[in-house]
């Protein structure tokens, strides 16, 4: 950006700002995409062999060549060459370069959109099976957590309010449950991403008899995106699809660095957090916050954003390509790369965070057994109604009081029968 | 809203205008729950009276007044009686009323929120149910718009450009495409919809030794949610991701609409519309408007931006029911209705759009064939990137010229070819 | 919308399904609109009779039938006739009934766009007047609360820990001096409103030789909206600046709700609300929840996502009139209408509350005196940076002690000196 | 962020990721500020001085030494040393290293939270400045295009359909009056941004005797932000209003984008750009894309949705300052950037766009006339509804002629009186 910064407030020539403005962070996300590039030219090559619109012995150079070059771009220190607009240009003229007309047929049959939406789906299903894979690790870390804290009693809160006894158990294995219901989510988006657009072109096929199961098997695409016009009409519905799985999941991520922080309070005072994740105060020596935690939810709350903003740059749209349909690479490219991140974050986090157990004897708590003295009244004959009607009352005059509670909670969900098990099932459910 | 409006401009007691606050449009909304608090009712007693907490006679005599209750609630004219804070007060009331103490016992290991949270999983995976089936009709009816459409000729467009030759079957059979990605997200939603909560009570369980899988079977959910905080953090998740479901199919039709309104315009004129869905203007004597269809497309943007209005309401605020949860009923219920609505009027325009094709002739029609003319020299042998060049040069100094276009196309998902038989799998597939 | 409801679950005729599609609430919002519709037509007959385009004694006509008119629909039980499609079709009809050719003449030089333009330019000056008003109000009882609780102690958070002294003087001027900015914003959209667009037809204006000036000063406008093009260009504009005003005023008053929600938990204990604004559980009878201000801080929510709702709507659509900015209506009605409310409830609620100080020996209070016990060093002498580390030290050791702070805060904004004037000075600024 | 990309899959140790996780973009914004950075630390040193919170020598040195560091960070190639974590330190650090005991002090009565707040304020005066000028410069150019293409007539539409005539004159200075509108709204942010926070610390002010009038003067703000805790309330609220103001903007532009592409279709054939405006394809050798116009389109869609990820980051948080705050700066900084260059890049595109007059005797722009038909009978007598009614019928039969219109347009704001120098006024206005 600082770079960019510069164009306008230095008076460098029309063409480069204009160049700047439109390339945009391209070439930045290109290197991402150039893996996947790579792997549809080479379908596209083999295809075109086999359909005859390139003889066996090009499409066998052309695939050699490809091989080299996927090395190539997957290394650590690869950048596209300067010179070229972007990766696709790129590769074109490598294999030109190298196989002369061989390579000047490689574009036969496709287009350059042709070519971003494959790549695209290509590395949509790449990182979503990786965003399902570190979710249920996480998920399964939160019942780790449920299991080593499950006698540990907290309040429970409702609009904020000291409501009911909750527990270790109970809190950590409800965001666990909640990330199994993200999971349905990833895996739709992840099911609407297998599909391969390989051959619509420009969005409305083309003449050559080309054979596009060919090129679906060869990338490994469950299916078909049949219709060519459909294909383009994914653009921008596939990025919304795998953001909108991301919010998902930062929506539960985001709920939970929030309960953190707010525990973590010394108002609350029942998470600790390791040093690693806090930081202190320019001015005040004795501060430890919980930043990281902070910049989880943040963070969490921004991606929930993106799937909009996916949209406000679709809406009203006619069909058919726009040009600012590159800009959804900057919405999607960065919001794969920050859930990836908090995903590592907290796979670190949560099993080194501490949960101690409120001062149930506290005067503010004692109130969350309200609940069970009318279930004691009830169990012993009362009607519902009229049990917590005495008890509102003992509240009311100041009579009420309960020896610690009971806590005998038996059923399936409460804090004394978690039903780690069946949110485990849930989690790895296909 | 105009009795509302009085409110802040007519100085009524502060009572009243605090309640019409806090209550809002609940008791509207009360109305379409009602049914699935009835049925929410039916499995709690009977679950009470299997659990032993209360007798046998109790749950039948409950069972049975609900029974009687359900009836009333689903004919035209019912409405919740006055003096009643919602639907729930109301039926505990009745229920207390004709059979006294069993009645006051309904509410035994349950709370409002589990009520509320219950009825709404009730109500979600009824209307999405609904929506699957009227998206799959929507659909197959574009697939034989498409069929009976299939050679009409129109121009296909990329940055709004005349681009290649496009189809009546590729346009409208892309739209039954789209759609079938649309029911994979409203598939997916119809999964998180469908857990039991209904035990969770405020969020914490309760002390009662409930069955909670007795509910579960008795109002036909497929599985529990299980914990029973996470029940209560699916609060705002539910509706979310039905309204994202929605939010998806919007996306589709809203695009459709844009594609209409265009094709509609003079400037194209390849679409016509029943004077049904048209409308004049109040001073140019000439016009003939598609309103209907410019509402599609404004509704289905509003709608697309209901999830977010879900995500600014719940993000930071930390776990647990918070009041303002009840204003989620203003954005989902709205939501559903205007989306069954959109589904109901397309089921009757669909069938009755007429295309016409655009004169291939029209000189601003003629270079969409450049493709072909270049795909015909590579044909010939000459590599695409050379073919590219010569045809460039044609069309710049002005000797390019095509007699109409072979279109001879023959893969897959092209105009010669658009695989109806596989999109129609793609939409009927489970 | 439970009678729209039924519409589409019940099988009505199309052609009602259509009605109640394309109407929706219009003539709900119409009712509000119709006083401004009145002037607007008195306006437009006075230009017309001045332009020689009907007679005076018309032009009298017309004004004295729209005078009894407005008496008419500014009462409260005023409703539409049925059988009108809105508002401005019913006046014209009137005016016809009454008038005979006078009446058809009202049209003249004017489109229903031009006048539903005109009202809600009206409309919109008219509430952000009101809102000015009101916003003030409340920004002048914070300071009053602010002077009343000057000196209660609570402590000041960052990060939700524990940081330094703050006050009810500081917390509740605070806000003050917020909404101090947010009545910048609601003026500049009131200068926004202050244009008069009557004249500019659908538009494009019209061949009549009309004179716009007449109109403008009629109405009360401070100027012209001079290009016809342009004043169509503002739908959409108008009610986005609107709706960001009262977006803004909602951020600032969304965030007190927070704070009052918070501070009323247990664990701060440092607000009590008067019982009209707490309500109960169904099933803890200890329960007093401050419903009211998760209401509001709930609508001040959904308001702060209305003005991007109403971009959805419009992104993307070209230049020029669009059947779906109808919906603006919906968009723009109910923000003005809620936060009217949560301004006249905060009317009542802020002189109510009570802010208890916080008990500052609590252990957990002890360390936001650490600042001062740094400052100390530094007005001994000490670099601050050296203070700091020393100070930081006594903090990790355990040494850390202060007898009850100094609390000599004497720099203006401090809580010593929290400069109310000056705050007063900006609410009344103009 | 394709070396960040790096850390999530290449197992870099965890410190390393958290790390960039909670630094983020930071250094790269800071660069941006660091110049802002020195001016409030020389405002910040005069005053220590002046209050005698430092010596004045000590004062001077600070002084001196900050001004060698401004023009240090103006430069092009300047960077943040690594090493430290933020421009804040680093400054602090220099200090220190350069003059001992009295960099040591520069930071009493003062935290990083306060200096990035005084930072922003007058980073957001400065550009807002900037875009204030640019926006009244593109809204003359604009004007200028108007009158040159003021007899140019093209169709008004209304619902993407032909409805009136407009002309070259309405259609530019439309655009232009609109910018006059978001103008009042950049200077009301303009004002927002114009207070002084520095001196609120950790946003509840400090025992220290400071006098932040001083401060208030030397850095040329026109108030003090009076509230300590109000200044850190404003985090965010500044940047929604700087956002909000560009995105008002935004709306301008993207909507003239929209129209640019759409009468650049070959459909309407209005507009001619530049060819260093457009590009081509890479298949089809003929095309002239506007791709320019289509991304300026695209970014003001995305900018328009900034102010709602401000808000999404931060509604319902309470007051005091959390560590998400930080991330304001990933979207206020590329906005500005944003818009700087959309600026710039209209600047050059404007005076260069060409527009054509629709063929006005082409069938399908011939009913534009038939309001003026209607006119033409109204002027003879008939009353406006009458006239309506029988050209209503013309067009009908098909017996509606005109001969090209009477276009004799005289009211102010119509095609035969634009108005320009009315606009030119509001575009000038203060």
């Amino acid at each position: 950006m600082s770079k960019q910064e510069k164009l306008w407030s230095k008076g460098k020539p029309l063409s480069e700002k204009i160049e700047a403005f439109t390339i945009g962070r391209d070439l930045e996300f290109d290197k991402i995409l150039a893996k996947y590039d790579v792997i549809g030219s080479k379908a596209q090559a083999t295809m075109l062999a086999e359909s005859g619109l390139i003889s066996k012995e090009e499409g066998q150079q052309l695939v050699a060549e490809l091989n080299g070059l996927f090395n190539e771009v997957i290394a650590d220190d690869f950048v596209i060459p300067t010179g070229y607009e972007d990766v696709h240009s790129w590769i074109e003229a490598r294999l030109t370069d190298k196989l002369g007309d061989a390579g000047k047929k490689i574009h036969t049959a496709r287009s350059r959109n042709d070519q971003v939406l494959t790549d695209l789906h290509l590395y949509c299903k790449d990182v979503l099976s990786q965003l399902i894979e570190k979710t249920e690790h996480l998920a399964l870390l939160l019942v780790d957590q449920a299991k080593k804290f499950n006698d540990t009693i907290i309040p429970g809160y409702t609009h904020l309010q000291v409501a009911m006894p909750s527990s270790g158990g109970m809190w950590f294995s409800a965001y666990a449950e909640a990330l199994a219901d993200d999971l349905i989510v990833l895996k739709s988006a992840l099911k609407i991403a297998d599909q391969n657009p390989l051959g619509s072109a420009a969005g409305y096929g083309s003449s050559f008899p080309i054979d596009r199961e060919v090129t679906t098997n060869e990338m490994g695409f469950s299916q078909l995106k049949v219709n060519s016009f459909a294909a383009q009409l994914n653009r921008g519905k596939l990025e919304k699809n795998v953001t909108n799985a991301i919010a998902s999941v930062a929506q539960t991520i985001g709920r939970f660095a929030m309960d953190v922080c707010l525990y973590n309070s010394q108002n609350f005072g029942f998470i600790t957090l390791p040093d690693e994740l806090t930081t202190g105060s320019s001015i005040m020596p004795h501060k430890k916050n919980p930043d990281v935690f902070e910049l989880i939810r943040g963070k969490c709350n921004l991606l929930q954003g993106v799937p909009f903003q996916v949209t406000s740059l679709m809406n009203n749209l006619p069909g058919g390509y726009h040009r600012e349909y590159q800009l959804l690479k900057e919405l999607l490219f960065p919001s794969v790369h920050d859930m990836m991140s908090i995903l590592e974050i907290l796979e670190f986090a949560v099993p080194q965070m501490k949960l101690k157990g409120a001062d149930t004897k506290d005067e503010k708590y004692k109130l969350m057994y309200t609940v069970e003295a009318v279930n004691a009244e009830v169990m012993k004959g009362k009607p519902f109604r009229d049990a917590y009607k005495i008890v509102g009352e003992q509240v009311e005059n100041g009579s009420f009081s309960i020896e610690n509670g009971d806590q005998n909670y038996t059923h399936i969900g409460s804090i004394g029968n978690p039903g780690f098990d069946l949110i485990i099932k849930k989690i790895k459910a296909e």
